[in-house]
């Protein structure tokens, strides 16, 4: 324990997920737990296959982040 | 508020998406819940990853469906 | 297959519940996917352990919704 | 989007929680992503029904952290 | 690695998860995975909260399993 | 229910999975769950995309298992 699961666009730079990958440890280690306990996965997720309100974010965010 | 997460067969038509994204929003906007609130997201699974009574769905719906 | 998975604050009522539970599957009907294939579960996590913008649900929305 | 979710051992101090959801959605930040945009959701699970190399958490770690 | 996460009805017996815990562990064994490396949390959701087919099993299992 | 996910190292052979898929069952019917209730969906995780203590599983087990 902890298992962190985290759902991000698709096309999410790897130096990004490397970034978080090391600093959401971090903050667990802060709060005592032992760093080798922090298990931690990153599941891409394309635009055309996340709603907010409604509306897919390849449509309402289409000019942000990552076209797909 | 509310995260929700589908998993369905790899091969799901994104017009289904479109539909599901909608209409599922529209269910939580009629119990109350602010429409820009309801993020949901959908993953695909290809059917050779799912089981369900212990056999691969891509062999008890080999006909059903997408292929793979 | 479909998998549905719903988190929603703590506190949210059953009527509510019953009435996604029979909608959301009405969605995938109307996509042409069998009633009985869809399966969706529904969890209840406190205000107090959700975060949006970096701060807590419970003091966020301290006057929306359930209290906890 | 983002969307994450952590599983903790029941019993997980609520100060160490507002800690995490602050300072994970720093990390966030810090790669470009609105801290707005940034959604987390923490679930206690007791160690009775965690499972490491096929030992019981309530087991194995009945010395560490919380007792259930 | 691997990560299981479960989802069982509220009500289900200790003994059966210490059972599935090391069962499903030793399935992983089997294929070459390190025993150590099997993570596996078990999350217990009301039959008021699950829904199959429309309907809650609270309802369409009332007579089955544990009550709530 | 039950509901089970697994997230593994992206590459894991189909093999391997068919025998999860088929034991996994079987360790649930062993606790009286009915087979056809089970189902089971396996989830591919690029080493890339997974950190365990901080670092990426695609530096720090870069010799064992699949190579992305």
């Amino acid at each position: 324990m902890p298992m962190v699961q985290i759902n991000v666009w698709k096309g999410f730079e790897q130096e990004k997920i490397d970034y978080l990958i090391k600093n959401i440890t971090k903050a667990f280690v802060e709060v005592d737990v032992p760093a080798q306990a922090v298990e931690i996965l990153i599941n891409e997720v394309p635009k055309s296959h996340w709603g907010i309100g409604g509306e897919l974010c390849s449509v309402k965010f289409k000019d942000v982040g990552p076209r797909e």
